[in-house]
């Protein structure tokens, strides 16, 4: 699914699409995920943390987080920083069996600002 | 500045503003300075943490970093989820004396992805 294991690259879909791959890794046995994030997919990355903790997992914690930046190539040349975000999420547990009639539970979702 | 001491709200304004908000706190003699923002100014949280420490205070650590889920009252009623973050950075020492030469250390900042 991405090319390191247990890892979630956040990019531009909706969280609900990285909350789905998180629960994925989660359900086939790892205890830990880790969501890698970029730019305004920070945001995103916080949200997924957020979401899969409160709806699907109230188990799952977060063990560490970890800020840096980033040198991104630029196609007119030279390089641009950017600013990155590492959540590892850490589980005892398996996810809960109403992640699976999430329907009946509409909690609201956090959206953007 | 705030209502709460040491702390600095990120909102929708550059990331340099919150930077400078940041060192004037740390050199009026504080030791802590915690961000705090939520939906899309996470993002612009990270920016201010990565930049002050990089170019304005090497000696300037991420203590504690806090993640949250806040519920918004929405003009047309109900309510709305939104993530939140905390970042508290930790300084032992004074700002460098270069925050006062930038002009001549273009470091490149962290922009949006």
């Amino acid at each position: 699914m991405s090319r390191e294991p247990n890892t979630v690259f956040i990019g531009r879909k909706p969280a609900m699409n990285y909350v789905l791959a998180v629960i994925t890794i989660l359900s086939s046995g790892s205890k830990e995920v880790t969501l890698k994030a970029r730019g305004r997919a920070i945001t995103t990355a916080v949200d997924v943390a957020e979401i899969t903790k409160r709806r699907f997992m109230e188990s799952l914690s977060v063990s560490k987080i970890q800020l840096g930046t980033e040198q991104l190539e630029m196609q007119e040349g030279g390089t641009r920083a950017v600013s990155s975000i590492e959540i590892t999420l850490t589980t005892e547990a398996r996810p809960k069996e109403e992640a699976k009639a999430t329907q009946e539970v509409p909690a609201p979702l956090p959206t953007e600002a």
